[in-house]
């Protein structure tokens, strides 16, 4: 399966596609879409749809896989990130592309193996499953291949049950 | 001036149309967006986005007005109402429609006069200012036409100021 796994936010939105087969992981792409804050806010939103859009198309993902919103202090900020996830959202479902939603705590989990993990466990841990030279270096990114493991860890499992 | 005034939200999403040409108001279309709680939640989001971006393209407003969002309690709200701001904020910058926005306290100084204003008191005077018959059935709609009076009085204020 191909999954394109996002950590959104409104200034950086981290992103990557990865493959999943025969229990191997490949990355296929990482980067982030930045927006500058000397742009109108609603065209920042208008940046990140249009780059979710782009990815879609361009790598025919067939999940997409985001990480569930958790504020539990600065609402300002989290109405900023909550705008930027609705443009992924919006892209997915205008490109009919199934999208998942894990808490920070499900991703650490199926990526290190333990909820409480800390930033640098999770990087380390990242760049050992996707075979990586190095941990990429915004966190937004690895963040986005954590959520993206997590799906095919979360996924497999779902589909093992059903059987 | 034509002016698309927007309360945004997730569930309900009030619109409406109106005109403002030598100091008289003009309602042309108000309605609601509703979508079902039993939709993915991206699907209503690309619905909303949808219906914003074919009203942009049925009455070709000159502006977007929509009310700031404040929040002081509930997150889990917000973050919803956020979402389905930024599909509206995302449907005004792809069609290039310049938006505005009001807080609470702008909009009911604007409309009533009085920035502690009560909602009867700013439906009532929507319903004067607008000629309606009555007043809209649904606070949302309410709410979408008396934004939109804001930006055309804060507009026109502005204007002059300029001049």
């Amino acid at each position: 399966m191909k999954i394109l796994g996002i950590d959104p936010g409104f200034a950086i939105t981290g992103y990557s596609v990865i493959t999943y087969e025969g229990n191997k992981f490949k990355l296929i792409e990482s980067g982030a879409v930045n927006t500058s804050k000397d742009m109108p806010f609603e065209d920042r939103l208008a940046c990140i749809y249009d780059k979710v859009t782009d990815l879609i198309k361009e790598y025919s993902p067939d999940y997409i896989s985001v990480e569930e919103l958790f504020f539990n202090n600065n609402v300002t900020t989290a109405i900023g990130v909550a705008q930027g996830r609705g443009a992924v959202l919006i892209a997915a479902s205008k490109n009919k592309v199934p999208i998942f939603e894990y808490t920070p705590l499900q991703v650490k989990q199926a990526v290190v193996g333990y909820g409480r993990a800390d930033k640098k466990q999770v990087s380390q841990m990242v760049k050992a499953i996707l075979n990586l030279d190095a941990v990429p270096k915004l966190d937004d990114i690895t963040d986005s291949m954590a959520v993206g493991i997590c799906h095919a860890h979360s996924y497999n499992v779902l589909s093992r049950g059903l059987k």
